[in-house]
């Protein structure tokens, strides 16, 4: 393979969703679907194609197909443009940016070393230590990549303070097993709250659109049992499959104490961030009972912490990065909802449906919920998998005769437990990958089983829940 | 003035719109407004007052306003967030990105040297050049304060290129001549094109909503006169109040042909950013032709450059300074045109009008114009004057007799002429500012001078001109 072969790869990698677009939109439009619906699929799943063959960045691909959907007149672009209003896309926009308070004050870290100092007797205490960490703050983390920048620092202090360096392989496998331990605590800390991830409420917006209201509490309620059962067994499970090697970590609790010590009292500007977030966290369980926007509430937030100068505006200009999730966010968001109003995604529901149309619908659900898993192989990002295929699967659930809120709930636990799948299968895993604890052969495989791991415990244990709690 | 003293009285300003807001807020309410508006005023007003003292950065009134109007009810969450779907709002953020690609890709700087290299044999030539480059890359630079980016650094090395620098008194004034022309140009190229900055599209969006349909090409028809004259004269008017020591620059000509040889030809990526906006502004100017949407073609445009690598993510992730644009532009936008909606701009325009009763229109005319000029002392921020004043100013101008488009180009072109008023004027300002060529006194001397200069302009030529093409 020399350079101007790869150059062709290239330029034919980025012709190919184009050609992908303009073969489905001029081929003959299926019957019972209209120009602009077809003409929308095309743009929207060459853009998806795009993303997953890498041809371009999802901003990209969200940018051209968008604007191509305005200038064409096959979507209002009222509408393309109401994704940038959409609550929940603003929800994501602005939890990005409160979360840097978290961080930056220090308040992260302190909650951290709390738990380490009483769970980190052991290896297998400092796994614990992790998942709990992560699923006590979680509510007030919308974004698990910034929780992953909260966790990461705190498991590669533990990890090269028990003498574990990448570059020994003999010590290598007790960093490798606490950082496999953050990537795959953040995939079920996400499943546990509707805040915890951006996905979270990207899926339940479309669920809305089926018909499935789902509130902050109500979420918790269904999700507590498989995530908790989930939460207790993952890390025995990962221990058992990916022995660690050193298995005693006495100092840990102690330097915990000892770097507690050193923080000394909550400072002002950790006292400030955690009223605010109580105040955010208080606002979005009762939203219902005081009518409260969920994104209102987190404005208000970030409004409060610029106030009191905890966030400044020189951490907002950092932030160039949410903007870019801001814009095709919104844009893909607005598409796969036109796509979905213009009756795509119900009549791409009643073809999977016919075809499934002998099972019974215990069956149905089960085949489409490994069906959905399994399809998160090809996807770079959660949220774009929850945009282009929720919908769907949640439809021809329906279609089965799977009741809406079993197979809603199993399709939202599953866009965040999927995470670990492959390395980049969400972008919180990077960080931890990025440390060189664990090959690519170790990711792939322990990702696969954690991944069944939780399919296992969301179907067997979070089925006979929902239906018991629904 | 001791440390203890500066902080109590930090705490005083930060408290001071608060007690604004809580003052109009328990206030009997006027009669004919409904609670609501009354509510949202004080809103409102405290925020806008909060950014005059300079309590708190536009961020994070805009932020502290937006979410308090939705958590108290004042204003449907939607509507709220409705301003981050405004197409104007979309299309100041889009351009702040594409003018990037300019600046980056170096056709920006290529375009400059040519005009120089025309027009540069004397210091009045060099100052006419700095206007004309400046005119016409405006309308494919939707930011002033972009194009400023890209006017500076030829100025500073015109400057430096005569022999002039900030620390020698006799030669500093041709440096600060041609700083100030680079101020008062973008001041004059902004009033000339619609999407030559930020504010037009904005305030073309809130003449819309008082029956003034405002397109690029008729902005262009109704400015051109009383802006091309502007700029034909201010160049020399600066030069008579403001000599610059140094009139003759023989060597700059050859200086701008030799580094237009060490340029080459076009390079692949300034021929992308040529080709794509040529489309954007052939798109802009036929947008009604084709029924294009202004931010579809602004998107298209920034879609395109991300995939031929003209601009990368890299580049995005540098523009966090946007993201806070976008929120507090969008925030403010929308409780702005939620007060004129709820009928408040009415309301104080009839009072205002009251008092200008016994007035012909075209006093009320000259009367309005000046007061809006004159209140830019307040503003620092061209857009956040436009949302506050703008639509109270043009609906009181139509309840005493001006006609509607007379009243509506003379606030819109003045929104931009304005800027020089003072050095925070326009945040285009600031970086020919901190150059150092001129004197905090120099600044405020020459920016009256070249507001009331402009004033006059547009006054006695602008006037007759837009009432004969009308």
């Amino acid at each position: 393979m020399n350079a101007p072969d790869s150059r062709f790869r290239e330029i034919l990698k980025a012709l190919a969703p184009f050609a992908l677009a303009l073969g489905i939109w001029f081929v003959p439009i299926p019957e019972g679907l209209t120009r602009e619906a077809w003409h929308l699929f095309a743009i929207f799943a060459a853009a998806i194609f795009a993303v997953i063959i890498n041809a371009f960045p999802l901003l990209t691909s969200a940018l051209l197909a968008g604007s191509f959907a305005v200038l064409s007149a096959t979507v209002d672009p009222a509408k393309v443009f109401g994704g940038f209003a959409n609550q929940s896309v603003l929800l994501v926009v602005v939890a990005f940016l409160v979360a840097q308070a978290v961080v930056k004050c220090g308040l992260g870290q302190r909650i951290a070393l709390c738990v380490v100092s009483i769970f980190g007797k052991s290896t297998l205490g400092l796994a614990y230590s992790i998942f709990i960490t992560d699923a006590l703050i979680a509510p007030g983390f919308p974004s698990n990549t910034a929780r992953g920048g909260v966790l990461f620092p705190i498991i590669l202090s533990l990890a090269q303070g028990s003498g574990s360096v990448p570059g020994d392989e003999t010590k290598r496998r007790l960093g490798g097993y606490l950082m496999f331990c953050g990537m795959a605590s953040l995939s079920v800390s996400s499943a546990l709250w509707l805040t915890a991830t951006s996905a979270n409420p990207i899926g339940v917006s479309l669920a809305a659109e089926k018909g499935l209201q789902v509130s902050f509490g109500s979420w918790l309620l269904v999700a507590s049992v498989p995530a908790l059962v989930a939460i207790g067994l993952l890390p025995l499970v990962l221990y058992r499959f990916f022995p660690p090697g050193v298995t005693a970590t006495p100092d840990a609790p102690q330097a915990a104490r000892k770097a507690l010590r050193e923080m000394g009292p909550l400072s002002r500007d950790e006292w400030i961030t955690a009223v605010v977030f109580s105040f955010m966290i208080f606002a979005w369980i009762f939203a219902g009972t005081f009518n409260f926007s969920l994104a209102g509430v987190a404005i208000a937030g970030l409004g409060l912490l610029l106030a009191f100068g905890v966030l400044t505006l020189d951490d907002i200009y950092l932030q160039g990065s949410t903007l870019a999730t801001f814009l095709w966010l919104a844009v893909l968001f607005a598409l796969s909802g036109q796509l979905n109003e213009m009756g795509f995604m119900g009549y791409v529901g009643e073809r999977l449906a016919s075809t499934l149309a002998g099972l019974a619908w215990p069956a149905a659900y089960v085949v489409l919920l490994l069906l959905y898993v399994a399809m998160h192989y090809m996807f770079v990002s959660q949220s774009a998998q929850v945009l282009a295929l929720l919908g769907v699967f949640l439809d021809v659930g329906v279609q089965t005769g799977v009741p809406v809120h079993l197979m809603g709930f199993a399709l939202l636990f599953a866009s965040s437990y999927f995470s670990t799948l492959t390395p980049q299968g969400g972008s919180q895993n990077v960080i931890f990958v990025a440390s060189d604890y664990l090959t690519q052969g170790e990711l792939y495989r322990l990702g696969l089983l954690t991944t069944v791991f939780c399919t296992l415990v969301f179907l067997l244990i979070g089925t006979p829940w929902v239906l018991w709690v629904g």
